[in-house]
């Protein structure tokens, strides 16, 4: 194996047959890793079970220190420059660093001398595989940055509640609960308890005035909370937005009904299509359903179960547009062949465009109308400039 | 009863009046099979009452056979499709296994040899039945499947939060608390408890350190649950705009007064129109009120009660304009007389409207001089072609 | 004092001294009437107290039947219409079955024979006042009336997971607990507290099963808290954008410089002023203060504080426009000499519409030079059409 | 140091060295001294903490003493006007009064007469410098203020549950637990506990319907969370998009490409590009890195590391744009020279202008053209006009 072949098997984001099955594999290393390792801290376990734990979370440290080996190589392929800037610039990234941790972290422990039930804890860690995974983070990551400012100051908020309360029911508490009100440190402790909501139980003013201090903690404790969630919503409206843009925007001008019409309807089209991502074997939708979208081919093929002879559909062709347009059920059950991406426009936007963009349901239309007359239908791309 | 009615009847969207009456027959013989089940559990009961429950649970189980026998009998008429082929496709539908699931709770939980008081628990799963039923929830869903993935790194980071904290509690208060912090797995429950700002209480941090650990689990805690709720905040957003705009299109074009507008003016005013159901009865507005919308008759028929002589109207009039153009109160009361379905223009879209699509203002005006001049007001649709 | 007069002093919405006074006096009668009836409770109270209580709540009742009578008297000047049908209006509307429940409460109490220090109870519902004199009350009612069917299909949610896992705790923790968990209802008690994230403590599953059951309830606790949170939001999104839109639209047409400008410039500018009012004495901004916004008088008067002789702007009038035309700080202070309603022109907006309607921003640097060129300035409403 | 530049260090917006650098030192001020008044509280200190920590806790309160009257000597410089009615101006504030209380809070302690330990405990109060200086904190209060209205309906809500479910369970719990709701002002503290979803556990219903009131007041205290969530968020949304405009709006001015644009373009170009600061040695990308956004320098100097010889640009330059328009990665790591301001342009929106405003990308492609024709990058506004 080559290595570039070798990089898009690693890569989270590797489409390859091999790549997934090499996903799946390496979650399952990841899950048993972890598993190990909190099932050894159980006591009492029959010695076979801690045999067992022992040489998973061997086998998984063993297997992240090859991982790592085998990132550092591919590293130039990645980063597009040459070998040792690159694999220098992995081994500082992020993912570089849970990378290299996951591989040391069973060795740490050891020479770090924790007591040998303690040496596997800090493969604990691993759960950061996830993390450099996961898709979504890098937009969780972002929506904090941008709105940084908004929470930090709801944080200032917080702590001066926090600081406030404990100081007042250090105050009114200490005579009658010495132990849990007797400074204001411990009286912190309730006052976090208190203020998240969680309330515990273990601390709980008794006097009227700490009683009085505690309501309106609470009632802080659920504004504090709102106004977070007020901020990051606000967030998450933003960046999700402009994900769905990019990511339709590239595959947008793949489609030629799209590319022939020009830039000006692209920009429009642009931002009522949507993405979807199906395997092969999939049912799009089944005959009779409602229908209530269409859907336009950037790769992979479909096939339309038309009987007496169903048809394929590949790159390029749109398909689903009939319901839409005459309000009938879906007249024929679709299924993905070979994994497909496609674009989805929405019923409600369909007649949104036809009033904005009459040219663009027009050639739809005229598309729609072609294909019903010849005996097999075959996608646009593949006969003349349409 | 044909199949066709019979269908109609059983629809969770029929509109007749003998769907209406059996869907609340439904849902009465679903909630107490539902009650008795639960009450079925508890100790003590005097033996008429557990005679009682065992009846009507057995009655419902019997009458939910029944129904299953009956969806099937008329899958035909729901998926528009040769008999074979549709019932099939209702058997293996959501709503199908939920109905068999129905059906099968009271056999399958002697089948599977439960003690003779657990027999009935399966049955639990009636309340399913309500899902199948509830409109909102396919929007739920929707929802949920379009912001999968901003929801699953939320997730990723709950996890990470977790399994860290257990292990740092773990580490700080196992000497202290031997059987609460003993293992992973068990520090997880306390971590849990603590990270959804529950707080039972009976598992907490007694040193500093796993109490410093602890405020940092509760902070996080709200910030995952305010990312949560921001990520769906934005979703729903996107949704019920959706929702509206389909359920408005498909009536607007039903008004004589918007169909001669031409297409433009409808893709304007769909986005501002709302629909309301109201059964006969329904008082829409009193005279004496402050008038803020508007109202367009879709179908249905209610009375205006003017003095001497109260006028009706049909499909495609409208009432209510008066108060909007002259800001006086109400001058007559409005009652349903035919379950009634009608779009609602809110004042301050009427207002915003009169600028941008000043023909459609023009057009209501005209109209509203035209029925004042009649003695007796007739719906257009019912006179020449405006 | 005649029947209209008598009407504007008792209604919520009344905007002249005496009505303001009277609604402090009221809520004064109604806190402390409520706090009568909380105390009253109380054990141990000295015999004056109880004296001065017991006093104070039957003049309270008193004054709510009084009102009553008022109300009833008054009815045909709210509802514009002959006095039999306004009153049985009233009568019969929710605020007046508010005010007939306080006057009623105490004279209740009596009737339904509770125990002598009960008698008062009733009387906590005089609480409801304040919701019938809540401006926003009636917000929070449209936007949850308007996103109910989202908001039912939560509930639906929230029952399916409190029912299924009230069930499943139940088979799991009955051998241990057998009183907690002993039959459905009381598991309910604790999948109740559960999934609301309150966590009492009182009932904790001890089975590792119960555990894994009851984490994953909190977790759909927060997550439907989440969703709750998620279609409010949007709800009052479009809620307030609307109130906002009508306010300013009633009081917008009388300004005279927008008036001039034309219908489709109001239809603009309108999205983007805000109204405020402050009462005489409150100062609007300080010399030497940023200037991010200007302001429009609709009703009452303001001083400019010039040296060295300050001049007095009545309706119809703007100012502030200096600091957002040219970036310097605030040049007088300006107070409020007469209760006055403005318009809020926020410099964002400002600059937006400099570009977007530059006939708005020239109409006011012409005004603002004229102004300034005279030597006591004259509200352009008083001088000439400008 | 003259008045002015005394002024410019103090100003919590100083952008000067020594401003930073007075920052640092003040925040570590407020810290110790907070820390010193909590860990004074504890027993059983050791004597030389105990000293440590009263000699902390004096130097702090000297040093915000001469802060104060530094502040009052520089006033005449932030507020612009004759020193007496600035210092006055000052003085009256809040930020003035935060000072003064910060200032005067030991020596209250100790007039105020208390106990020798609690004497620093006002100092607690100097948290509230952390207020004065942080900047969002004034749009937090400033969502608060135009929700206010909506807020304080949710809080009419919130008192009318409590206050009714405090009395039910005063009636259904009083005869079991006679302690706990044997008044409504004790049965209170269990409602408000349950309203706010806290949960301490330590009074909980017991009765029947005493758990069912307890079911309804947590459903009611997630309802309420809810809404007040839904309200900020609405608010936040509005506040960041005006901040984000204004801030943006005063730089876009100064680079020279826009300027030359015109009005309208700037228009519309204010609300997509963000600002973002940069300190000296900050990498703003690395070579190899997917480019998704391009930036424009208001301030400051970046440096482009071209092999063979670098380039830097300075003010009204722009960079990054080769990537968005080729999709290639980055061609080249940049790092700040010095302190600066940068406009950013995603690339979504960079997309979204290419065909609203062909005019604006036509002059980044010219002006990169030009750039790359040349051998050394000269920045635009110090060559010819463009």
């Amino acid at each position: 194996m080559d290595r570039q072949t070798l990089h898009r098997t690693l890569s989270p984001h590797g489409r390859s047959r091999v790549a997934r099955r090499f996903r799946v594999f390496y979650f399952i290393t990841v899950l048993s890793g972890l598993a190990a390792v909190i099932i050894e801290t159980m006591n009492g376990l029959p010695a076979w079970l801690q045999i067992l734990t022992a040489a998973t979370n061997i086998a998984v440290a063993v297997l992240f220190c090859i991982e790592w080996a085998l990132r550092i190589y591919v590293a130039p392929e990645e980063w597009l420059m040459e070998a040792r800037r690159a694999r220098l610039q992995y081994l500082t990234s992020p993912a570089g660093l849970i990378d290299l941790f996951a591989a040391a972290a069973l060795p740490l422990g050891i020479a770090v001398g924790l007591r040998q039930d303690d040496q596997p804890l800090f493969c604990v860690l691993w759960v950061l595989k996830f993390v450099r995974y996961s898709a979504g983070l890098s937009m969780v990551g972002r929506v904090i940055r941008s709105e940084l400012a908004a929470l930090t100051s709801v944080l200032t908020v917080f702590s001066v509640v926090l600081l406030t309360s404990a100081t007042l029911a250090h105050l009114l508490e200490r005579e009658r609960q010495a132990e849990a009100f007797g400074s204001i440190p411990a009286a912190m402790w309730w006052a976090i308890v208190t203020l998240t909501t969680t309330g515990y139980g273990d601390v709980v003013p008794l006097t009227v005035g700490g009683r009085i201090v505690g309501g309106f903690v609470m009632v802080s404790g659920i504004a504090v909370f709102a106004m977070w969630a007020g901020i990051l919503a606000n967030g998450f409206a933003v960046e999700l937005r402009r994900r769905s843009f990019l990511r339709t925007w590239d595959l947008v001008s793949r489609v030629p009904l799209f590319a022939d019409l020009g830039s000006t309807v692209i920009a429009d089209i642009v931002h009522q299509l949507r993405v979807e991502e199906m395997r092969a074997g999939t049912v799009v939708f089944r005959r009779g359903q409602i229908g209530d979208r269409m859907y336009f081919i950037v790769s992979g093929r479909v096939r339309i179960e038309l009987t007496p002879t169903p048809i394929e559909l590949g790159e390029g062709a749109f398909f689903g547009e009939f319901a839409l347009i005459t309000g009938a059920p879906r007249s024929a059950t679709v299924t993905i062949v070979e994994n497909a991406e496609l674009l989805v426009l929405d019923i409600a936007d369909f007649r949104d465009l036809a009033v904005k963009r009459p040219e663009l349901t027009q050639a739809i239309h005229a598309e729609a109308d072609r294909r019903r007359a010849t005996p097999v239908a075959t996608p646009p791309s593949s006969s003349d400039g349409a």
